[in-house]
């Protein structure tokens, strides 16, 4: 099976070119070292509706098995990343966050600022990533592992729990 | 007063009697060396109309102190346990499973991928369990004691907040 | 910038005048401590809409940065401070609770009970606490740091990621 990945960067400089976009292109990276393949590619502004219409894009047109996002899950009022992702979620899976936050904690008590969601749309995972390369990519280390099994799990047939 | 619990099992195999239950028995036997009094045991299929009839049963008609789901937790399509437990729990808990989840977290990273929630509905605490006999002693074990003190405080009289 | 902030401490026997609010002015000192302007202390019921009608108060007349909710997040039938809260939160901050709960848990595993939420309502932070002294301090003080850096961020232009 090929595991297929989207990243989508939230960003309304980044949308305007005014801010060179690291995170996007480093968990491009990231992914490949994990045995992904990286499909797509995107830098949005943080909008909701625009940010709702690259998530179902890359869940319903292109089938990626995991699509993350990067940026606008912050405290401002343009960061409405968790709030766009939880319109198009269908599932949650709140361990993921958790554990992300989780594990960020120990390395900055700002981590717990961090909005981030993270769920099922049909066969596609959706996991909110911070804006910052160096959160973001601590955020997603945390777990890419577990993730692997989840993305196997959504597009096997029957029920199975995982083994936690 | 007594601890009166119920436990669903939530299993596709299990409903068609293809797969022993053995979680279901098991949560059962955990439940009487901890003090409660098991009064309901059933299996149902991964259906979100069946789960949710069997919790409001249990709830509405049996008054169980206590609710316990294994199985459905999970991320392949026929997993709805949380969407089914959120339909029909009134107010949600949601430290017990991040409480769950964090003590799995430190037996397997899997354990992240639990989509567990728990909740209140009259006078009954809901909690989802994942299917594995293994992972849902591990997950109750983390959070029976607590359990018993919230179950005192649902069928209190007035406000009470929890110690911690 | 000043940091401005409000406790709300939810009981109905507070409310009666038959217990005293020590939690409240515990807040109202820590919060003086830490740099923060307490401008509004209120004591109200185990009521949903009264509860409601103080979150909006602060957030869109006073316009605190921080409004700090005691009481009212336990089990029992009387406890719906998160359910009021739910109801006028506009963005989840679920990092916060987590966090509360997280540390919480060192110190008592019935820490797990805290149903607290927290949330942004256009440029105030809602944070529930539960309604112990001891308690509140604890949760506060979990993440009483990051919160000003999250007081920051609401009311600054454009959209910017926490560093965790």
């Amino acid at each position: 099976m090929e595991y297929t990945a989207a990243v989508i960067t939230i960003s309304d400089k980044g949308a305007r070119g005014e801010r060179e976009d690291t995170s996007g292109p480093a968990l491009v990276d990231f992914l490949k070292e994990k045995g992904w393949n990286p499909i797509y590619r995107a830098i949005v502004a943080d909008e909701k509706e625009d940010i709702k219409k690259e998530l179902i894009k890359c869940a319903d047109e292109l089938k990626a098995g995991l699509i993350l996002t990067t940026g606008g899950t912050g405290f401002t009022k343009r960061d409405v990343t968790p709030e766009a992702s939880l319109e198009v979620i269908e599932r949650l899976t709140p361990g993921i966050p958790e554990a992300m936050r989780a594990k960020s904690m120990e390395i900055t008590d700002k981590a717990c600022l961090s909005r981030s969601v993270a769920g099922i749309r049909d066969e596609s995972l959706i996991v909110n990533l911070p804006g910052s390369k160096k959160a973001a990519l601590e955020n997603i280390e945390a777990v890419i592992n577990p993730i692997k099994h989840g993305v196997d799990m959504i597009r096997s047939e029957g029920s199975n729990d995982c083994a936690g």
